[in-house]
């Protein structure tokens, strides 16, 4: 059996750790202490002491303690504890990485956990798991799971809790998952409900051919998670059909997923179909908020919380020439598909937002800025008709050079 | 070995579904199948259906899709869910709840999971993990795994994803916590970072002495959650020393526990001390909006996005008289502690929010208002000076009757 990491601050947590520590010993997982303790010395010998931690994080620890700044002293601790973890990784030493604690040991915990890839266990308990978990869990399998109390003493609630955190570690690490999709030609495709018709229709076709397909939802987090896993992954083909991130990283709504949104599998040279799906709407908060910040548009309330708002003709122009920015830039192969009946379920006929002159404009657009014409297909349908998964299919089909 | 549940929408997810009940009979854990899809039939037979699900909610199933409500549909599959899970677990017929989905499978999964108690264990695989969990999680130890990718088709992202929580759940029905703590008398404390020496001092005293002591972080779900256990379990004594919430419920600020903060030991007869801890300041987002919110005030700004604001002098005596107000109708003991010196880190002579009138003025609106004097005790001191932890161990001996 592999050891498991556990990345901890002994000078303020170290009966918590070492109960924790307790219950995977009672598992049979043995145990690597990483203490990254800014205040003060562990009580007992750890694997990785904070000395050793704050010199992979390029300082001693005196330079450390007197950086007088604690979010400072913390990012050299946190650099420190991921060099230190990726060492034991890249030896063979750990299959696991689980941690606890507060605002400082989560940041620390988690930290250390996004350095890791997709599957590689990794167990995070804390009192911040009920709230914005978005700068710990990023685009990463964190399992977070909240403390409920503090974790501040054992008693029987920390008792349970930090119990349940040890065994779901331990749980994870004798049962590694098999590799069900070695040799499978992998596809990935990006979506949202709005565009969820065409999706099933493209994927079914696919798996029936024997692709392996990823399917990703584009609300941010979605979208870079996607781009990362283009850098990692030996992708064949994207179909990324929802740009919608796009519209929202340039005019201000919530499923931004920052300016390299688009450009990562064209720079890398995996063969590409673009479709506008979803730039039909920027989405952004209450009805109320959205009609202040976007006022005179056409609105579709999702939820209490979540309201698609109609892109403006113009955005739609400026959305056109990114894309064929994009285009005219790639390193491999690339077309764009344009479904002149409307770019998602609300921008149909009986949908909230139809706009029938948007995509003509867009089309224009995309024309003018375009190198060459040859990448650019302009169709009669609805995204969500099934003769557009058809052509985008045979699109793909010929990019894959099977099916 | 006991039965895991397996909350689902097999209209959705039947092969998801059916691949995580694989990865969970790998690990020897059986599993029943509850389905509360409202779209279409199950596949494959289920062992708790649908149909069996609504009746449980108070409506057929016909009635359900006829609602014409996505929302209204889900929440009486929901309760149907709740009811068919309580009775499952009341029989001694489950050990675990798992869950999969999107937003719709999310609400429905986590809304299982938070009927059972504290221990119990619980995993959500879900693509809303990294965000605001807040609704999902609320107060109970829900494992939250972040997906990735959509939960939507096999591939090596959800194959991997799903069977780590599969394995999660097989490793804590494994081994469950033993009950370390059987027999030792139980106090609760409330907490923030400012009262934290207060707590160390009286914690390590009433540990030593053979107490369990469980400690809550009050900013918000703390004091939720320590409400609900409060009612839950056979709890000796509270030290509320962190009202702080009451103060956030009342003029707006973020650490808002609901109405009923402070009400229910009181109510239920636990002796109680209450501290005004923290009721020295409103905490509120990012310093620009504190001050726009709450104009001409002293402000310490904790990191970017959260402000502490110094409470004004009229608003200490509001909070007086809800505490005055608390204490006359408690039917069980309960003192009223004051530290005279202030009321948190923030309030000392170093402190950025100091301001030795305000104890004054709540001291006096709290005497006038307090039906019996006996119960106040004014003491001059900060609430972190040991004299001031000291009283209240002296106070909790009395109420406790040892020590």
């Amino acid at each position: 059996m592999d050891n498991v990491l556990l990345v901890a601050t002994m000078d303020t947590k170290s009966r918590e750790v070492l109960y924790l520590k307790a219950c995977l010993k009672e598992a049979g997982i043995p145990v690597l202490v990483l203490d990254a303790g800014i205040k003060g010395k562990s009580p007992v010998p750890v694997s990785i002491n904070r000395e050793k931690v704050a010199r992979a994080g390029g300082k001693t620890m005196i330079e450390v303690q007197g950086m007088g700044h604690e979010g400072k002293s913390l990012e050299v601790m946190i650099n420190g504890a991921i060099r230190c973890a990726q060492d034991l990784y890249r030896q063979g030493d750990i299959s696991g990485v689980i941690s606890l604690g507060g605002s400082m040991g989560t940041t620390l915990g988690t930290g250390v956990m996004r350095s890791f890839p997709v599957g590689f266990p990794k167990v995070m308990i804390s009192t911040m798991a009920s709230r914005d978990t978005r700068e710990f869990v990023g685009t990463k399998d964190i399992l977070m799971l909240h403390s409920v109390c503090d974790i501040s003493g054992l008693n029987r609630i920390t008792n349970r809790v930090l119990h349940n955190g040890a065994m779901a570690m331990a749980g994870m690490m004798q049962y590694p998952p098999k590799s069900l999709y070695l040799g499978k030609p992998l596809i990935f495709i990006s979506t949202l409900g709005t565009t969820e018709a065409c999706v099933q229709n493209v994927r079914d076709h696919l798996e029936k051919g024997g692709k392996e397909v990823v399917v990703f939802h584009t609300v941010g987090a979605g979208g870079k998670a996607m781009e990362e896993m283009l850098l990692e992954e030996d992708v064949r083909a994207l179909l990324d059909l929802s740009l919608h991130e796009i519209t929202d990283h340039i005019f201000g709504g919530d499923y931004d997923a920052g300016p390299a949104r688009g450009s990562v599998a064209l720079q890398k040279g995996v063969p590409t179909i673009l479709v506008p799906g979803n730039m039909d709407f920027i989405v952004t908060g209450p009805i109320n908020t959205a009609k202040q910040r976007f006022p005179n548009r056409s609105y579709h309330s999702h939820n209490a919380a979540i309201t698609a708002v109609r892109t403006a003709r113009n955005e739609m122009e400026t959305l056109a020439k990114v894309i064929a920015n994009l285009c005219n830039e790639t390193r491999g192969p690339c077309a764009v598909f344009v479904p002149m009946g409307g770019f998602s379920a609300f921008d149909s006929k009986e949908g909230p937002l139809y706009d029938p002159i948007a995509p003509e404009l867009f089309a224009a657009a995309l024309k003018k800025a375009l190198k060459t014409e040859s990448s650019l297909h302009l169709l009669p349908y609805h995204i969500n008709d099934p003769e557009f998964a058809a052509a985008l299919i045979q699109a793909l089909e010929k990019f894959t050079g099977s099916l």
